[in-house]
């Protein structure tokens, strides 16, 4: 079996490349994840998007298990991928000869899908295609470079921030996968914050500032998408000037 | 006037999104960059994706300035944007109504169309269409993810290696703009590389394995590629164990 890994970009259909139209149209089978009712509406944007570029190709549902709560987090986050490869494999017909699964951003960053793709035995032939993330989405809506003239950026995730503060010799950081805006915990003086959510979608959400004044306002905002549509994907970057602290 | 600053990926046409496509088709001229005989090939390639994508789109053409190399790293690096601004304008004839340049990868990331659209007075109306990284071309060609699952990851360039050494806390470091492979100057013990040269087009060339094994190999290969064709672009995934050092 073949297993095309599609980097759909973050929901909205312009995002995919003519690689990853050409990809889910020489598919024999999509995969679809079933997230259950508040999540709906991420099964229909992939319908949307396979209706838009390969409305002939066969889909197949799987639904995602629950993420164990009593584990610790790495210990859950690997229970989950056993279980998420025992779903692909039930819901793969045997003989099937080429199995897309479509990927929000890009299969690199912060997915599970290589990672969960490596547990299917026999092992399938991988194939990547690369999209768009939510941060390149994130810096064109603000219209900024990711990095200063030349330097470093550290992308990372809500939990490391929060566990661990600003990262050593950084002075831009990327946060993503934040579902409790960990940016409160920090020291705001000195650092600026330009944050979206939904990006690249019609419902997109954009703020910028400085941290101190920007933040309560993002807090709010986000607060406000999740309670009207159920969910919400959110993702900023960070940046101090090298001069203004540790 | 509208400037259009359109992510094209690494070279390979598919590497086009949906969005790219169309914001190229609606320019009223498009610029591309002649950077002298030797990079004539890359020139060729914007043609290429031109023909293939909108070949009604009126071409103009911009001669690259010579970077100076007496001035500090920065301070050349502003002349050389203030002096690339000075080029763009006079080959924009007035009354253009919506311009684009094709931007390698995306302009979010060590890429210096933004600054230098900011320097263009009056200003211009800058829209930013993202684009496929080398970084994502990187990790789908080896199939693997770019950050350890819920780690973070640090981007940077070669300079920055070279001056500053690993990054402080960084289990994974992705590597750009590096002309003179400054993984040479690390100790290998426990660090992995995956590399790539021209990743995404035809001409790819991959390796991986440890840093003490697959050093030498990349460093024959890279000058090998760049003897042939006159330039290569190279990127690279680093990798220490978070156990094995400082």
């Amino acid at each position: 079996m073949e297993l095309l890994l599609i980097g759909i970009g973050t929901g909205n259909p312009d995002h995919l490349t003519r690689e990853a139209e050409a990809a889910l149209r020489s598919a024999d089978l999509v995969l679809i994840p079933d997230k259950g009712e508040d999540k709906a509406e991420l099964a229909a944007l992939r319908d949307a998007i396979c209706d838009a570029v390969a409305p002939a190709v066969l889909r197949g549902r799987f639904a995602v298990p629950a993420r164990r709560a009593d584990a610790g987090y790495l210990a859950g986050v690997e229970d989950w991928h056993d279980a998420l490869a025992a779903a692909w494999a039930a819901a793969i017909p045997p003989g099937t000869g080429r199995v897309a699964l479509l990927v929000w951003g890009d299969p690199s960053l912060y997915d599970s899908t290589l990672r969960i793709a490596a547990r299917l035995r026999p092992a399938p032939l991988v194939r990547v295609v690369p999209g768009i993330t939510a941060l390149q989405a994130l810096t064109a809506a603000h219209g900024i470079p990711l990095n200063d003239l030349g330097r470093p950026v550290v992308i990372t995730t809500g939990r490391q921030l929060r566990d661990h503060g600003w990262p050593p010799g950084a002075d831009r950081v990327a946060v993503m996968l934040d579902g409790d805006c960990a940016f409160r915990l920090l020291d705001p003086a000195g650092v600026h914050i330009w944050w979206g959510a939904c990006v690249g979608m019609a419902r997109q959400l954009l703020d910028h500032g400085p941290l101190a004044e920007a933040g309560p306002r993002i807090i709010s905002a986000r607060a406000e998408a999740r309670a009207r549509h159920g969910w919400v994907m959110d993702i900023y970057l960070l940046a101090r000037h090298p001069d203004s602290g540790p």
